[in-house]
């Protein structure tokens, strides 16, 4: 019987001092619950081009021959030189950016591997991390969890959600090293304009701090023109751009994503990827690389943004007849969320605040016990997205019907 | 084009501070080489069990309904419950350890990433780690690199290559935190006894430090009896096993892994692990919970182990009989490397000191060079490694006679 004794040995205290994220005890609360519908997931609902099953399923079926064994052997630590070519192939053909393969790219466990890898790399114990608020709910904890500090960016709805060149440069300090973008931008939905892009990256530039550039939604984009970092920056050792299969072709669960970076960046990321797990799993790698290099993977892109955008604008429509629901930067430019002002809807409910004393979450603890429809608290973002609950819409439109209705019933349109 | 500037950013100074690994070096130096024959390896030569192929092609034949496309989405943060069931099993089976396969284990990308979180989750910058001399490779950089410190306890071959209590209670100080115990151990294919772990984790426990048992080894061991660290030390919060898919069943690049250890050291890292990587891949864990669970998989470990084990005494016995070649400390008892001591052979044949100054390092650079057979020197293992090299012989037996004839015919026997 394994023994629980008293822990006497000491923890990491920036780990202890984290606490777990309210929301994830939301998801406690109805996880297994089947009658709940649950909106609240970082997850495309669409499977992924059955092109990647069909190499999957051959390369397992060449290893079986013994000369094919090495694909289940490890992988070189910065990644298959086929998925290297790849990718640098993608970024040729989408941004122009000529990419060396054995020196700019290092592939990594999902984009949050390389956001890990961006901070601890370019970072010592004390220094700033610039992060908008709200934006990605794992990049606070990963910089509080290697002792480095978050600095928040604050954005409100009336600047559309985007950082300001000049509170980035009032934020800045002799500490400031790095500057986070996440751009299509969950939770918001914002798309930065290449103009502004380009005007933060020369203030990193210019202040002597590199800029990480989350790009993981740049394939699901319904308006608005989507630029990567390194494209714009000359002196690219500031531009680091972090992206991963798993929005684009809906396979999170594969965990496969990469870093672009200078070569001395990626030289240094890479030994610490090396330490963290020797490298990403070989048989993914292999797939992935062909469908990266795929003509016919366009068509399976194309369709399922077009999708996604129907769907962001039915669901945008459909939330916002809900009386105290507001949208008021209308469809989401990209991604896969909503995310709906809930004020109004708070005070002609007469609700209580949340458990955190929230206007959100009191929103969201609301729709959940009493519709069973499980959204995620703006605050959950940061201190900006109080106000405001994220709903995903990568959900089929039975099910988004069914919330609403729920939703409607329940608070008496 | 991307554009390399002079790096202005600041790095990390831990990174930084690594020196990149001799033996690194010399990999690259016969990378693509396909006439060096390459003893180096970390990896068994034995093909994965049919079981998990045949797993992962039904898996992915089965995703292809769209009601199973979840196999494709993200993983609960600690593991798929069907694998962490399997392996709370095999636990019980093999050490009569009964583990709550909800609170004690946690599956990772691979025995890496557990030892990194184990240091990570239980020291704090400026910390000690303690660790036996030599050891394998990534412990002293991983604790470097996240700013704690590396402590070795000196080992020699007259002890066998084991710590012994007096060395370790000498190195501890109020900053020691960790003592890490890879048993059966790489490079030197020892296995500690189950008193001797006992009398270890005894003044770990009363010294109020963790002990980390790196166990990956456990199913290839030819001569003596193994115990799981966890399974021996009662108030078991101090000690935690870490382990792996990747030497039993000959899958290193699927990057599978898990640690076991209390409710609280398990909640700790798995927050650590959300942040770095979210969780490890659906799919793979879902075959490999079958492999695990699996009633025949005992005779494909058993086959593999035997097979082992001969080309263990074969190797040993041919390899010394070259001039000055020596294994004092006869077959290997685990493993699947020779750690042979080349003092003799150094002097015998007149050989210079390696590029890093050391004996080891001379000889498997003559190696190299003279009859293109490629080693590891037991320096890179920690100082008391200087004077041996790793040789793995899990090759075929056609490359390790003609690695044996090369050495030969080039040093004249």
């Amino acid at each position: 019987m394994f023994v629980e004794g008293g822990l006497c040995c000491s923890m990491n205290e920036f780990l202890e001092s984290i606490p777990r994220h309210p929301s994830k005890a939301l998801t406690d609360r109805f996880a297994g619950d089947p009658s709940v519908i649950n909106l609240t997931v970082g997850e495309p609902d669409f499977a992924p081009p059955a092109l990647l099953v069909d190499r999957l399923q051959e390369i397992l079926q060449l290893a079986r021959a013994p000369v094919n064994q090495y694909v289940h052997r490890y992988a070189a630590t910065r990644g298959l030189p086929a998925l290297r070519t790849s990718i640098a192939d993608l970024y040729e053909r989408r941004y122009g950016l000529r990419l060396d393969p054995d020196n700019n790219i290092l592939v990594t466990n999902g984009a949050a591997e390389a956001i890990w890898l961006s901070i601890f790399t370019l970072t010592n114990a004390g220094d700033e991390v610039l992060l908008p608020d709200p934006c990605y709910m794992l990049y606070e904890p990963i910089t509080r969890v290697l002792g480095r500090h978050a600095v928040r960016i604050k954005t409100d709805i009336a600047d559309g959600f985007t950082m300001k060149v000049k509170d980035v440069e009032a934020a800045l300090s002799s500490r400031s090293r790095l500057l986070v973008i996440n751009s299509p931008a969950n939770p918001t939905g914002v798309v930065y304009s290449p103009y502004a892009l380009e005007e933060l990256a020369r203030l990193a530039k210019e202040s002597g701090i590199c800029v990480v550039h989350d790009e993981v939604f740049d394939h699901c984009i319904y308006e608005g023109s989507h630029a990567s970092i390194p494209a714009l920056i000359s002196g690219a050792s500031h531009g680091i751009a972090v992206n991963s299969f798993s929005k684009t072709f809906g396979m999170t669960g594969w965990r496969l994503g990469w870093m672009i970076a200078s070569h001395d960046v990626v030289a240094a990321a890479a030994k610490a990827h090396s330490y963290m797990c020797l490298a990403a799993a070989t048989v993914p790698q292999l797939a992935a690389a062909d469908v990266l290099a795929s003509q016919e993977i366009g068509a399976y892109i194309e369709a399922n943004t077009k999708r996604l955008q129907e769907r962001s604008h039915y669901f945008t429509q459909a939330i916002s007849r809900i009386p105290g629901f507001e949208c008021p930067l209308g469809p989401p430019k990209a991604g896969f969320y909503a995310f709906v002002k809930v004020g109004t809807f708070y005070q002609q409910q007469r609700l209580r605040p949340g458990t955190d004393g929230s206007v959100s979450m009191g929103v969201v603890e609301a729709l959940l016990d009493r519709c069973k429809v499980a959204t995620v608290p703006g605050n959950a973002f940061g201190a900006m997205g109080e106000g405001f609950i994220r709903i995903s819409f990568a959900a089929s439109v039975t099910q988004l019907d069914e919330a609403i209705r729920r939703i409607n019933e329940a608070f008496g349109k």
